[in-house]
């Protein structure tokens, strides 16, 4: 519509929700993001530790705003306890040969997560049960954690597997299990009012690329572009924490809050590759953050994949569960579970992961924040269609096929009767809800709407 | 049924609804309103102006209860205004070869709708911005108007522009735009209750067959056939109005006693083709007249196109507008836009409109009246099934395959518990609304339903 | 699941409920029902009389709890009377030949049921209005009734009435129609709730297997499975009638009684083939008995056959007539009038009807009634979800694919809310209504659900 009418005056309280984020600005974040992507990549992250810290170190960089909290090892949060600190310095299998395999130095998925320290000589025969391999995908090192019972383990090609020779194998990890913290961050962006939106992504996934690494650059790009509006109507709560035993901590300590406060919410995951858009729903499945995401999808990808409760793999689980039950859905590129690469070492940054994957995701979640912030019920002035033409909003000649352009006013005027949304007029009439706003903006400068 | 059981009893006080619409009947009456149609298709009709006061005066004659109301230049109705009235007598284009082209003596068409008058000498050059054409169907004029803005142009054939040379071209029209009036007809046909059923039909198309005259066509045979029943539970209101503008004036006349009264109505356009029925329904999209649409055109043609919302072009633009709200729907045959002669000089009596297509829609039409006339909730007067055989209602010998006999019978007495009518009943069940309304009625005649 | 987790506890109030119904005993009872079925066949069954008297002494050996009850011809039930008893003792036709046909010693199906007493001498010509076949089943001998009006007529093949030569035929009925009793049978079994699971079936069918011997045989042995059981929850009212008046008289003494606690009910019939597995809803489609018949034929074959209330064609017509309105499905086989040999004399034991087709019912049958018996909403004792690794219920290794196991633990965690059942739990999530059950118990166990 924009190029056919005039825009919306730029005294509109919300047009810098609108005008910030243009093609431009969103490519060019999404290169930034990359960048913060590749400088995380390298750290070890997992539930805990040093990994997570420097993690959140970086961020607090690129979000001032950050508050990083730290939870005590023995803290209860509802059924769960927050575990011990994993330390982790040094781990790698010497062959027989003399060779150096598995080095946690060269890739952090070598050791299975949380691994006991051990130092130990063995056979082939008893090493291979402490070996694990994806045997589907011969080429990648799979990732594996054992977070709530001791033990250790290495992680391997089936490939690298497969040419141990027989003989004695040393084995060692420096690692410890220490009475420490959960670490993770926080940032609340106040709003002109008490609702709230909740994004929550996960910091616990070493070298994992999309389904990971992505939900913390997106945050951030989100973030940053939140931080830089002049208004926001909605105050935002966005959460970087371990996945499960994450929210269940923060949940703990705001449920009330949140409850009271949260109308919409998103986990953010796998949302850095460029193959698809897809949507898994809260639990209720037509909440506010349903509605949302199901129209900015539409507008974005006609073919955006539609996922079921029964698909859900992340935090929505907690923020969804019983007794909890927030508005959580989630907005995703490719899902966790539905791409090879998922859970091995292939899931790498620059294969999976690109800039305009991120990008996409940016803007996707820009459009849904835009349109939580915009969306309103607007209700007509006058009784009977207006006369658009005396206005300048109309063709002035009549002919056959004109009609189209002014199709969008057409659909907003019709169901400006109070009781339909924007959001909802944009779902009725196949729709971007952007530029049902802005004919809704052009329609209220001419008083042919009213809030 | 009808040839299995006996008839309803004569007595029944609807029973003149039902009779005297047989088959040969509705095929007389198309004939009728198609020299109806013929003897209106040569008349100008615009916004306002003399062709319309002359169909009009035509119509008055078809229908002798037919009020003629003329409302002045300049008479606001909401956000509009009565337009200048249009005097048009003569207009033409002499080529440089001294040829006459464009003439509106021959084709309405031929003139933009409200042009001013003008007598000029003009370039080839000059007057190709005057010309309108429809370049993908060379060989029709296309229809066009300029109601609110002062202009003047022409219409003809792609084909036909092509042909002129270069050199001096002579434009005269003789039209006047005048303070006078906009003219409509009402026709108020009483019934037993206040509760209304509304038609409306538009008389402002000049030469547009199936989308303008077909209307005016159908409703006068609703008219009569309505004014000639002996009973009737609904009171009916018709009007023949100027689109959009005639609706609102209209409107801002009577919308109290239209919101309380009205509980279902029709826009009648687009009734006279014999290739398609279709449906647009209104905004609320669940209103009686809605289901009563879409129940007779499932009986009369299963392969009925439903329309959506969006696809709505007609009056019921204004009858379902905020704060107007109406349960105004349309049945139609094919709808403007859909068929290629829509809006042309293709869109001819005789060639897209026929005798037949008018009776297709006036059969379809006075089924829905019918529908809305005669339902009600039956209520079974036994617990259980009836014992048909005893009444002679049942076959005495029950053999495989023959119960198919008493299908719709029994479908009545399953749905007889006071919470379904007739027509929800024919809906459920996928039967003819008057099928299942004749059983009704032959068991009630045996008592075993009440109302 | 039961492979993979611990048990629930043998102390479980409802174990017997789950523990009795295993395979093998289905299968044995399968047998031993169609060894019932086998004795029942070659009794008579009508409206009325002997055949029916001697089916229920059958039954009253099988099940010690079955009350005979005997209802005098002309007592009303609603609108209907119960009819004369019909006595039938002989009936056939000598051929001019000499040859005795449609002897009713050799099958029931050759006389019309409820025909008159006759003896007389008569032409071919004469004969043949008196003799039924099915043209399109050339082999088969059609079951044919006259109860409401007074005649007689035999039947048989169309094969054997082509070779009828001209002559002279004697045909001899020695019936009668006396003031006499309608029989039928009524078992309840009574459990710790004043709900109760209403079944009925039908006695009224000579020799025909599966539309009507079938559901004599599964409901006697779900009877007998009934009472077997330790526990059980709601009341089960199980009735044997002839079809249609015997609903009704049973309904005309229990009707308010059974509005009251009927919470569903289902119509036995068409339960002994193994072709296919179909549901016929309830009126209201949306019952109690109609979500645990479509959960339960879900879970036992993907594939079954979802018929609607226009489909019905027995008993279930009275049950959901207007003012009855109980909650009545049907789990069935093949339907009637989907299956060729249906009423004809090729609805054969050991043909159409076998002891794995019956087994099939049973278990359809049983597991819905386990599902009425066992269904409740359970709610989680955790705010978000709890920890399962710390009670052995998760692996303790996470790994890519590890996650299916515990997927049905997962759902039923996560509609823990109280607000849902078992029942829409397992509808929910696509799983069988018995492992969402067992995952229930086994939580329950760990103090995860509470009731």
């Amino acid at each position: 519509m924009t190029e056919r009418f005039a825009q919306p005056s730029k005294s509109t309280q919300h047009s810098g929700m609108l005008e910030l984020l243009d093609e431009s600005w969103i490519n060019l974040k999404g290169l930034k993001i990359y960048e913060l992507a590749s400088e995380l990549w390298p750290l070890n992250r997992s539930l805990t530790g040093d990994g997570n810290r420097r993690t959140l170190a970086i961020l607090k960089r690129e979000i001032p705003s950050l508050q990083v909290h730290e939870v005590p090892t023995g803290t209860k949060a509802f059924d769960w306890t927050v575990p011990k600190e994993w330390v982790i310095r040094e781990a790698w299998i010497r062959t027989p040969a003399g060779k150096k395999i598995c080095d946690f130095s060269q890739n952090n998925l070598h050791i299975v997560g949380y691994s006991e320290p051990v130092h130990e000589f063995l056979s082939l025969e008893s090493l291979q049960e402490r070996l694990y391999t994806q045997p589907d995908q011969p080429d990648a090192i799979p990732y594996v954690t054992s977070y709530y019972s001791s033990r250790w383990g290495f992680c391997l090609s089936e490939e690298e597997r497969s040419t141990l020779e027989e003989g004695e194998y040393e084995v060692f990890i420096d690692s410890e299990l220490i009475d420490g913290f959960l670490s993770y961050g926080e940032v609340i962006i106040p709003g002109e009012q008490e609702s709230e939106i909740f994004l929550s992504t996960y910091i616990c996934h070493p070298s994992m690329a999309n389904n990971e690494l992505s939900g913390i650059a997106v945050a951030t790009g989100l973030i940053q572009w939140l931080s830089s509006l002049q208004h926001r109507k909605h105050t935002y709560r966005i959460v970087f924490v371990p996945e499960t035993i994450g929210p269940l901590v923060y949940l703990s300590r705001h449920l009330r809050q949140m409850k009271d406060n949260v109308i919409a919410g998103y986990v953010l995951t796998c949302v850095g590759d460029d193959r698809a858009y897809s949507y898994v729903p809260s639990r209720n499945g037509a909440t506010l953050a349903d509605s949302v995401a199901v129209s900015v999808l539409a507008a974005i990808d006609p073919e955006f994949r539609r996922y079921s409760w029964v698909d859900r793999q992340s935090d929505e689980r907690q923020y969804c569960a019983p007794h909890v039950d927030l508005p959580v859905a989630s907005i995703m590129r490719s899902k966790y579970g539905s791409y090879d690469e998922y859970h091995t070492s292939l899931d790498r940054l620059g294969e999976v992961v690109t800039a305009a994957g991120l990008s996409g995701s940016l803007r996707a979640y820009a459009r849904a924040i835009q349109a939580l912030e915009l969306d309103y019920r607007p209700t007509a002035t006058t009784i009977g269609e207006p006369q658009l033409g005396k206005r300048g909003l109309y063709p002035e000649v009549s002919q056959k096929g004109s009609y189209e352009k002014i199709r969008i006013m057409r659909e907003v005027l019709s169901w400006a009767d109070g009781d339909h949304s924007i959001l909802e007029i944009a779902e009725k009439t196949n729709s971007d809800f952007r530029e049902v706003f802005e004919v809704a903006m052009l329609l209220e400068e001419h008083f042919l709407l009213a809030r």
